[in-house]
């Protein structure tokens, strides 16, 4: 049996190794959108870590289930975990894509989106680890608000990118490509901002 | 200090604020169909109205925080103002991609759909309104099926919309264009379902 | 008046008419990719199917609101009989689009996603019928393993069946239309998932 307080260890165990896989995740997308020809083998470093998210997330909900103490209300580190799980999710999807669908080369903006998520990704990851120790936060509120302001700049980039993409393509068939692997880019630096409000929630009921 | 009462007007103000800025938005939108030489000025203003919206939506998050009562269920008030912000952040995604995408002219689709999302919004604000006196609801419960009822005109129409598209459009670029842009309107109007459920929820648990 | 008992009955008869009606309309789905020459005839049985769900799903949330006694939480058989329904509003989408928008042949992927369907929402329906009887749930546990798998079957058949659209595709219009049928299709069984999640919620909490 374990005492309250490595229990409560635990999940802070758990949820900083998601946010670490969430990192290593939008590292490795930045990577691919630098050395595009090392596709194949990037994107299934990514499909591996996909695997390693969804472990951590059910580790996690495994040990809420047993658990009787928590360090934060017991729904509140389910849909933290799930919503970094979710930045995991749709990084998969959009560099899954971009081999599936036998893109030949990568675009400037991807590689300008591939840097916000990681930066925003990096924030999320300091602030989960600072949920340790919520009487000295650090500066956490500084990070979090970092992160939406960053999803403004990847709203901002998504929409200059797009517009572009109409401007100057021809064939049709791949700016239907571009425009889903843009969205899908976009949706995982929105999901970080999910993830920012989730720990905002957390912070504002247990200080 | 307020008294329990002078505090539950604010929530009603703010929340009637919160409405009144929903349909400014969506008569600004109506207005760009019509008057679409107007453009640039008329989406800059949709895009103040957006900025209004967040602010108002954070100040009703604020109250919210450091009051102890509330008029209704805490979660309902959160809910009823964020899915009003959410009509507003369509409508500015909408008129925005109309600049950005630089449609040359609009169509009658379009002016038809946002005469249906006005209408919408007006009978949202009126049941917002009626919340203030829950006792005495007058005509909210006809006003509600009514915003259900445009719900299904919106989907109607945006199905014919697509379908013409379709059928007539030569370049596929355009084609991608306004199939954002038709969806993104319609979405609003969901958005307005969304708004008339959660009042529905509201007064079903405060009667 | 009715007791407790009966009362619960009931809960459990609208389940199971609920999941009747997903598996229904999975199957008339699976026979209009089979029979596509009678579409017209099979999309408006459809129709009436989807009528149908919202019928049963009224029934549900009036019975919630009388009941005071429910056989779970009221908010789980909510959820469970709305997500239910969203799975029957994805195919009545997707079914609805191929006559609207002309479509003049059905291609071998749509009607392998089909019989994925059609096997999720059975597996679906038997877990339903279990919910009576959380003492002995028999096999539910591998049916709801095997939704699981199915959605995944669904997403590699999507991202199959979406990269052979845009390889072997010429016109950019009929592509457009098929990513969409394609997309709403796969989402139909992403919504097979999530009811799977919302039972092994409910048995989670019962047992």
């Amino acid at each position: 049996m374990f005492s309250i307080l490595s229990r409560d260890t635990r999940f802070f165990d758990l949820l900083e190794k998601g946010s670490a896989v969430v990192v290593r995740t939008a590292e490795a997308y930045a990577e691919l959108a630098q050395n595009y020809s090392n596709r194949e083998q990037i994107v299934s470093q990514i499909r591996r870590s996909e695997h390693d998210g969804d472990s951590v997330t059910h580790q996690t909900l495994a040990l809420l289930d047993k658990s009787f103490i928590t360090p934060f209300d017991r729904e509140d580190i389910q849909t933290l975990i799930k919503r970094m799980d979710d930045i995991i999710d749709e990084i998969d999807a959009a560099a899954k894509r971009l081999t599936l669908y036998r893109i030949a080369e990568v675009t400037p903006w991807l590689a300008k989106q591939t840097v916000v998520l990681v930066r925003a990704t990096r924030l999320i990851a300091d602030a989960v680890g600072q949920l340790r120790n919520l009487k000295n936060p650090g500066r956490m509120q500084e990070h979090l608000i970092e992160v939406h302001h960053l999803e403004n700049v990847g709203d901002d980039n998504n929409h200059a990118a797009v517009a572009e993409l109409y401007e100057t393509a021809t064939d049709p068939i791949l700016v239907m490509k571009w425009k889903e692997i843009y969205d899908l880019t976009e949706r995982a630096i929105d999901r970080c901002e999910d993830v920012a409000n989730t720990i905002e929630g957390i912070v504002l009921k247990n200080t």
